[in-house]
């Protein structure tokens, strides 16, 4: 008998049917001899709908009474999931975020979770009862507030759960069936993973492999909960997230790649003939962090004249801010040019093999290489090689990259 | 300054532009000097709505979570309205009945208010602050569990709150402007009433003058708490509920009779020869309320031939069942005969006065017999004559009585 925590997001709560459906897969885990915790959130559509309802009352709607607003939304899904439960011979009780409690601080609407008391869940797993928990909710204990955890705050709170019930596993219920070696869009071969590090999973998830959110992520990998994400609409054991340590003997032929992330969000910026002196990196880099604008890759490369070059990325939307900053920065340093191309994009393969192996990276410049595509920039960190590529080859790098790694094996 | 507690129903706080109305009506309230608290039921329909999702979940939703469904509905208003008064500039701080609390004891769907622990709001009062309150719920304090008081709920509410505070007055917002001394559909003149006293409220409240939740007019005479009933629509003073004492100088002149109240929901049954032995009146009666079925007025007329005659009034409803049972009865007892009539009605009037003048019911009386009215049953109380007639000379009864007694000067 293991104590398992399962969450379910807004579609898979979306209506009645919905709900019965859930309830039906969670009936079905306890069956197997699990206790289980669910974590709902609010079914879909209705956030938006109290939201709308907030912005005609207020231009700026309170904070305060956002939490209070927003909160109810959940509030419906426990009952109705209780009650779905129930009349499939489930016993189950339903929990509010200040119930069990959630305790967070006070941040309105982006609260964060600092102590969870699970003495009465485990009272009522210990008594047979499906534990239906509000996701996304808890109190601040000074004021007794109501307060939403932000985005995401239904598979955090999950987590959270998990971490303080030291529930042997934790499962995320998605319209996914998994994390893939890739995007199946780009490449049709890409295959689930059983199982990937939460190093990993950071790493493709901030990359674009939008399948958790990537707090809750950082949240299991701090705590050690295993997560799992799987589809709540089809069989299947989905994806196992853990620590390395927790991998199976099976697993010692894991491939050295995990999987291939990519993103078309990326432009590039270049500040060209920059006289080279102490500094010079801070006064263009410097201007552009303080208007928030978020800089993700960066080059420098040394000319022979005594100049530098410099060539960094930032997110499209961001790029004529950027450029508009750099412009005005380049005539105070005398440079010669300043550039930018908003059609490149990122690949980056990720896998905790790269920590033990060399070749990696030449193996993937050769591939690339191979089919006459030109690297812009390169990046690397512990598990993960990045690179900068022209848009048009973004397929074709991707498809001949997955193929030469072999992850569709 | 007083401290004033404003309750506003389901169609007051309907939707949006209605919410921002008793936003500016509430702000009115507080630019005049006062303190206010509001007391608020979910929006209308939402109720319905939520009970539609329950049904569709479990035959008989489980009333815990019922609990916890419903009371999401009050909790969005109160956010809405909080908001509502801080984009008129008027700040404001919601609480839902576990935040104040309301401390409930654990029926849930028809919980009863134990202890209101006010310091939450005082304090709130005193920084300026109008203090929106969920109308309808509580928490059962020793298991956690959120409440509901049942219908009529927010008007208790309102009340228990100005007890706890000991508010100056209790304002209960609805569609209709006060109290009237009769149904205005029936007489024209019908005059709405200043004041009125709670026993007169009760009497005229229970008779059909469906104004206020009788729980709640029993509540605020117990703690003495003045309760006014105003329109949320309509400028006007209202009607003030209090007690005979807090009724000014200016009172003295208080008619004898407040107010004429009449029921068409009304069916009379007759038992008639039944052999004249004690004991009989609880065998014929019994099982009538054995059965449920509520029994208003009782007459027993003693005939000559050493037997009886047992004539009582029920609801319409109820008027077959009773039959029934009245027809075994009957045969047990050896009586002559059973009746019914469901044309019938029941007229009552309604006055403090009728406690230290006489007169009042032959004058009654006087005024049916001159309009050529059988009266066939006759009931008092303290302040409170009923009779029963033909139900097609209620509306003839009716205005010669309001004339009569000068309801409309």
């Amino acid at each position: 008998m293991a104590i398992i925590v399962q969450k379910f997001g807004g579609t898979s709560v979306g209506n009645v049917e919905r709900i019965q459906h859930v309830a039906k897969q969670v009936a079905k885990t306890v069956s197997e001899g699990h206790q289980v915790v669910v974590a709902v959130s609010a079914m879909s559509g209705e956030t938006n709908r109290l939201t709308a309802l907030a912005k005609e009352m207020q231009d700026r709607p309170s904070r305060r009474e956002m939490d209070v607003l927003l909160t109810t939304g959940e509030q419906v899904t426990i009952a109705l999931l209780s009650m779905a439960l129930q009349a499939q011979g489930c016993p189950a009780i339903s929990y509010t975020g200040w119930q069990v409690p959630i305790q967070t601080n006070d941040v309105h609407n982006k609260a964060r979770i600092e102590h969870i008391d699970g003495k009465k869940i485990t009272d009522q797993l210990g008594q047979g009862k499906v534990v239906v928990v509000a996701g996304f909710q808890g109190i601040a204990m000074e004021s007794g507030d109501i307060t939403t955890l932000g985005r995401g705050g239904s598979d955090t709170t999950a987590v959270a759960l998990s971490a303080a019930l030291n529930a042997d596993e934790c499962q995320i219920y998605t319209d996914v069936d998994g994390v893939y070696t890739t995007d199946p869009r780009v490449v049709p071969e890409a295959k689930r993973l059983d199982t990937v590090t939460y190093d990993e999973m950071l790493e493709l998830a901030s990359l674009g492999a939008k399948v958790l959110q990537i707090r809750s992520v950082e949240f299991a990998s701090k705590y050690n909960v295993p997560l799992r994400v799987l589809s709540s609409m089809k069989e299947g054991g989905g994806t196992l997230i853990t620590t390395e340590e927790n991998f199976g003997d099976s697993d010692m032929e894991k491939p050295l790649i995990s999987g291939i992330a990519f993103s078309r969000d990326e432009a590039k910026l270049m500040v060209l003939g920059v006289p080279d002196k102490p500094g010079v990196a801070f006064q263009i880099l410097g201007p552009v962090s303080d208007a928030n604008i978020e800089i993700d890759m960066i080059i420098q490369n040394q000319g022979i004249d005594g100049t530098t070059d410099f060539t960094f990325t930032v997110s499209r939307n961001d790029m004529d801010a950027a450029l508009e900053i750099l412009e005005g920065v380049a005539t105070k340093l005398g440079a010669r040019e300043v550039m930018s191309d908003d059609t490149i994009v990122k690949i980056s393969m990720v896998g905790v093999g790269m920590k033990s192996h060399s070749g990696i990276a030449s193996n993937m410049f050769k591939t690339l290489a191979d089919n006459e595509i030109n690297i812009q920039m390169i990046g690397t960190t512990e598990i993960k090689i990045s690179v900068v590529i022209d848009e048009p080859s973004l397929e074709l790098a991707v498809q001949s990259l997955h193929e030469a790694f072999e992850l569709d094996k």
